[in-house]
């Protein structure tokens, strides 16, 4: 099928961002602290600025970055456990918190903030989709906010501005961008991507559970991809 | 001390609320959500609804309703542990949740929500003092917005109108009203009071770590409690 | 209804205790020891004394009481799972704990034994109701014993002689003292009361899962839980 | 060393028990309720009955016997730590409590109470060394009582009359009976034996950590604990 | 720097596998049992046939496969705790297995294995780099041999003939095929691929904490990558 | 029944030993790897050499062995579940870990390798009975090669040449040596040994859930044992 004349449930085009929405200073005692939303997809990024660092970077002169993924159980739509109720994170949570430190350590220089910690917090309200990819968006402006705060260089201590963003292909061979629950539920591939804002990698995570994928369907879903994340970017750092 | 002449660091009077502000439909996958702030407390109280009840309920002819209480790590001013890393709730929380269960269920007639069970997650984004009542209080609108949207009638199904509200005495005997977490940690005496919109009591604890307080003093807090229950009732369900 | 002509099922008239046992020295190992029993609750409170305070007390001169609770699977008529079975405490527990060890804290002039941590331990034998303030009644008698097992002049380092009590409210408005179980299971209101030989109070929980109860109310079951302390400490402290 | 001669600190003879006493009912609740001590070991062994069998038992024509063992936190000269504190019973405690079970299924014939399950809890108030000895003796105690209230046939149900002590060797080859905890921590052997009346081994547990034990040394120490569980035995069951 | 000129510590080429040795039926009671070993990586592929399905696939006509990863603690240079110890799986541990299942499902006609679960567990018996690979296409094969086991027709049943690799970036921009540890831990950019015999892909995984890369270094490593793979399926199933 | 002319299933005399391998260095990371395997029970045996000590050994001049004992999922016929999915180690492990660690430790004078802990791993890779005296069998020589690895004379170091094997007595009262799954499930008298070569015991636990057993039959147990262990220690150590 032809991506062009395909109609997204949503009524955007298959390469069309959902609505993104900013707001810094959601709560007070955080060290900064964004609310994102990438249509109905809510997470607020909340960075806290630690003193310290640990004990398996004390001897490196730097500073370290790690992050926190959470739900809370009514954001989706069927209600989930509390993970505390349950007894431990599940493999889903701790696998995206990975992912979201990763992508966001490297896209900081941290020999420039030796000593300190920054500890991101994604704490999903609603979910819709995508929520990995806003936690990845957020939690990065919440960390060039916390730099700032720490009154270091941004220019010197931020290495790629970054952002995320999900493709999916259909089993008809479309392609879409920045899938919603029910796109992401019925899609045949699913790419996650981090990128910076020259078009380099960062991350990618590309599965397919359904129907294994031709090179030459990741270069598409690749340059979708890069499409995506310069709005991304260019809307949040204008 | 006279508590008319007291000044408190906020600026408020000794029986002045902190404003109260109330967000209906803050998130979409929720069947009713309420974010309240009671100044700078800041609690998303979620509804879900289910069409089931708990074993221990299933041979009564009614409903039930629970409650589930939680601060997201950033909500403090020193971050805390996320509790599914420590691998369960605390006891602060898991006695809090109790209590906002409690209060709740005991301003709705259960039998008129047979089979329902209504279950309200009060995730907590920013604390500063009263989570516990701003919970009770939110908690409370997000049931009674559940109930509409089940298409009870409201006069029937809800037997109280009910808010929560902190009193505190300090070692001056100045007493204070919705003390912000300063004025909490200081305090001698520290009163949590639910009451609905007669001064009719719903639950009472009172605690004082630091000095025993007469019946006298008890008294005065109460009337200061209602005097602050009053004017929040007024403002939700004016 | 009018509460002297009440007959309760035990023969107990609404303003009478169940009989009152302390066995001293129960156990060898416990620095003090002490078996309470009211009627048929059955709470052994035992006291370890340590030469240390936790960590958060370090830096404040002086010492720290504590306190857990906790019910042997066979002390209910229905057997209840052991709690380390289910992987931690119950919410009821930890709220209990919470509880006694605030009550006899506030007793305690903590400067006084500098340096030292008291650890109480209530072991529910046998539960018939009123465990909670069985527990703190039996654990200040033990707390007393352990600081005269220390050589510390009571006189002046304990602030308050304290007991708790049990008030309940059934839907007839009859009041009655020291509920047993099955009272407690079918009264409308239900308060727990600490206080000092001089009717002061420490601690105050009232809650109303059945329906609310009024300023009139609370004083009336006030008054009865004083006559009701005053009988037990001039049973334990003649 | 000859074992006539020699001197215990508690000034009992090589071969001699420590006093027995045995309290029947000793809580109300439970099905049955036996308080064991020997010497200053207290061991609260209680029976509740179900009407229920566990599912690997339910196609099988037979009932079931299960055993649960836990110290009380105070019950040790140095506190030790409440398990559900540590998030799961110790190595220890399942060890025991899988042999206690073990011992008194033995003891039954399971096919007579087909469809029960005798769950013994062996709560320890006061550990002097033998508390698995102690538990398995009051736990049988209390296991024929709660056949007895369930109007089964004593002979035809219990096909052994069973007691349990411990022996151990010192390094001077005197054997000891019925060891307190300050002879079991320095001996070099320790045995565990559960024999029936006709001195039939139903458990051995014969443990050198120090020093290897020949064939010769583990027959006087089978010999000696015959002579104290026989005297056991008649003391109970007389 | 050029590739073909670099000169690995273990002697291989920059495009050179480890060794690669799989032994067949390593364990009796397992339905299908694979010891793979690339180099020094040893990791036992164990299957087992269960004849149900999880709940969530019950409606739906098909049968399923899932993994478990583990690592036993003598596994690595540094033992490391074990993870029942530690009281859940790690992160790593339940991202790993999350990605080994994925990807075998991704290369079997789940409905041809309707009502069945195939149950595949990787330990790890030794740890030298690329233990999730080696899950992958060690559990892979055991797969095929329970499929086989089942008597179903393997080319109907197996959708593709799969195989994992890793393939590494220095910092001097030599790339490098199947890391052993210690590569792993210093190259910049990694990348795990599962891929069919034709070049397709199921999974790709690519993380670069130090350092961005280009798509067009990605197409390199693709390249690479599948050279790779190629080998291992034609060593495999030849 | 008389012994010698019993035929068992596998076609062994009642006192014939299954087939015993010995596999050195069967990996690569651990300090010494035993593989060893008793006909088809097959248990991994590695030994890490730790340079401290635990911290309740530290004021004592010596060092300390320790051991975990843990079956892999597929290792049972019927899968078991992996223990950190349940959350902790069953008791059975923990009761076979904590026997693996004492007779070891028993064998070694500790003394001797002052400042080390040597940290005995059996992972069972398949299970046909007699698993806990596999893993002694086998961790006592990875001890032993551990102790020669650190260059210690094991003459002077290993106090006791050991091993372990179990000994079963069915209903016709035949005995077995070295039972496998089989036998070990039908036998009514199960009784596992540990022994020095010349016929000391180290341990004994002789468990009889379904009969008792006479003293003249532990004797004969003991002779069956002793014959055994004797052509198992002759088998290793020749």
């Amino acid at each position: 099928m032809n991506n062009s004349i395909f109609k997204r449930q949503s009524g955007r085009y298959y390469d069309q961002l959902r609505e993104i929405k900013i707001t810094h200073n959601f709560t007070k005692n955080a060290d900064s602290s964004v609310l994102i939303e990438m249509g109905n997809t809510k997470v607020l990024c909340n960075a806290t600025i630690l003193n310290k660092v640990p004990n398996f970077i004390n001897e490196k002169q730097q500073g370290w970055i790690t992050a926190e993924y959470s739900m809370i159980p009514s954001s989706t739509l069927q209600r989930n456990i509390r993970e505390v109720i349950l007894g431990e994170q599940s493999g889903r949570s701790k696998e995206i918190q990975r992912l979201i430190g990763r992508a966001i350590r490297s896209s900081v220089n941290l020999k420039k903030i030796h000593g300190k910690t920054i500890h991101i917090d994604c704490d999903v309200l609603n979910a819709d989709g995508g929520t990995r990819c806003a936690s990845i968006t957020g939690g990065f402006i919440a960390t060039y906010e916390a730099i700032k705060k720490l009154d270091y260089d941004t220019d010197d201590t931020i290495k790629n501005i970054i952002a995320a963003v999900s493709v999916g292909k259909l089993n008809n061979n479309v392609l879409l961008l920045d899938m919603d629950y029910s796109e992401d539920s019925s899609c045949e591939v699913d790419l996650n991507i981090v990128m910076n804002n020259k078009g380099d990698i960062i991350e990618i995570q590309g599965s397919s559970e359904k129907n294994q994928f031709s090179r030459n369907c990741l270069n598409k879903m690749l340059d979708l991809a890069f499409q995506g994340i310069n709005q991304i970017i260019n809307h949040n750092f204008k």
